[in-house]
């Protein structure tokens, strides 16, 4: 049988979650307590609904009981957000996803049952923090607090350079697995492979490793 | 001379932000208009005050020509968010990454000048959807519409089983960068390496490929 998801709080995090599992086809009901917010969803989600989440009968009503997964992104509200959480799990909602806004509302969260527990703006902002650090790093996949991906710009010291010249690997421990240029990916870079100017560099390695390569070749003296 | 940063809003977001940033040893001042948020931060950064961001009197006095790069983390007030952004753009200041709200933010934010753009609410969404989507994908880096870096859970198809037995780069078009076991983490895994049962593959590829490469040996048959 086909999963089913349900969103509980239709703000900017919980929006974005019902849109991008709607847009992957998945079966989603969307609910908000506030009729524009749902309005906005009507032809979004399978179905979109106005109801107060913190209302056992309503939510039974709707056929809560047989819905897979449930992420709530009540906000502000941390009781109502509470409040949902334990009548879903009282409903036996086999996963629960909840948005916490502090350490007190997760606490609580984690006691009563709730599968995952997530902080987005608290974790998006350590993720900008560090883009803003290192500017030529775009992205990066943390894999452990030593190891990561990450994506960096090319500087003028690669450019017109092969990776076997450079030798990346044995100098720094890191390895290049991709290279980026414009729309185009290349997953199994060759030694022979050589840089141009605009592109950007898939790196795994240790953190220190890497930031050693990004001092010496890729952040451009000033 | 040293980057210097300023963080202005210490919501959830921008208290985030503030925290990483000085956790990496930069220099940061810490500004909002509630003194419980200052007082906060005053062990955090190197500097926490207590100000209104729209008053560009205060703003001149406490220095902000001088900082490199501001970030603006005011949310729901939209009105204060452009205000400050204004006066700061007015002010010199190098670089502007600003928090958005919505669409319309954005384009105002774009018309006076902001360099940097983000919506942590939408973007995390985004993230947090895949995740539930994919129970076996941990985490993943998008290098473009089309290809990814994704960490997997080794399924028990795949245990005991090598690199090269499974033929995966062959197969599916994908590579296995690197897995980790554990805390340890082998970024230069061998063909003959073998695979356990708690694995975590970090693969990269298109996604299409990777989708198939999940299908055939991740997820376990229901
Ligand atoms: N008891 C409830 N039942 C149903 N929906 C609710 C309930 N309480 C709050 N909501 C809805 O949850 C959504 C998110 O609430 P929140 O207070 O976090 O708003 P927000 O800050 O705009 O969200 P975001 O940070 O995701 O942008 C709102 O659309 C709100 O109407
Ligand atoms: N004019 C202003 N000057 C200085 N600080 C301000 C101003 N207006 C708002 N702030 C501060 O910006 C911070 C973020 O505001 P926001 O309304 O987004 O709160 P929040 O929803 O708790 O934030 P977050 O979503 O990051 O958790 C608050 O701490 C608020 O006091
Ligand atoms: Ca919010
Ligand atoms: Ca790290
Ligand atoms: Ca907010
Ligand atoms: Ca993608």
């Amino acid at each position: 049988m086909k999963k089913s998801y349900a969103v509980i709080g239709l703000g900017r995090f919980g929006g974005s979650i019902c849109k991008e599992l709607s847009r992957e086809g998945k079966e989603v009901l969307a609910l908000d307590s506030d009729e524009d917010k749902v309005n906005e969803f009507k032809e979004i989600a399978s179905d979109a609904v106005i109801a107060d989440a913190t209302d056992e009968a309503a939510l039974k009503e709707l056929g809560f009981r047989n819905i897979d997964h449930v992420i709530v992104a009540i906000g502000d509200n941390i009781h109502a957000s509470i409040l949902t959480t334990l009548i879903l799990k009282e409903l036996g909602i086999k996963r629960l996803t909840v948005k916490a806004q502090n350490d007190y509302h997760e606490k609580v969260l984690n006691k009563i049952g709730a599968d995952e527990i997530v902080h987005p703006e608290r974790d998006m902002g350590k993720r900008i923090a560090h883009s803003i650090i290192s500017s030529n790093v775009l992205d990066y996949l943390e894999l452990s607090d030593e190891y990561s991906v990450v994506e960096i710009k090319a500087g003028e010291k690669m450019a017109e350079r092969t990776l076997q010249d450079l030798d990346i690997r044995a100098k720094y421990g890191c390895n290049v697995v991709a290279i980026k240029r414009g729309k185009e990916i290349n997953v199994s870079p060759m030694a022979t492979e050589e840089i141009e100017f605009n592109d950007i560099l898939i790196v795994i390695g240790a953190d220190k490793d890497i930031s050693r390569f990004e001092k010496d070749l890729v952040i451009d003296d000033e």
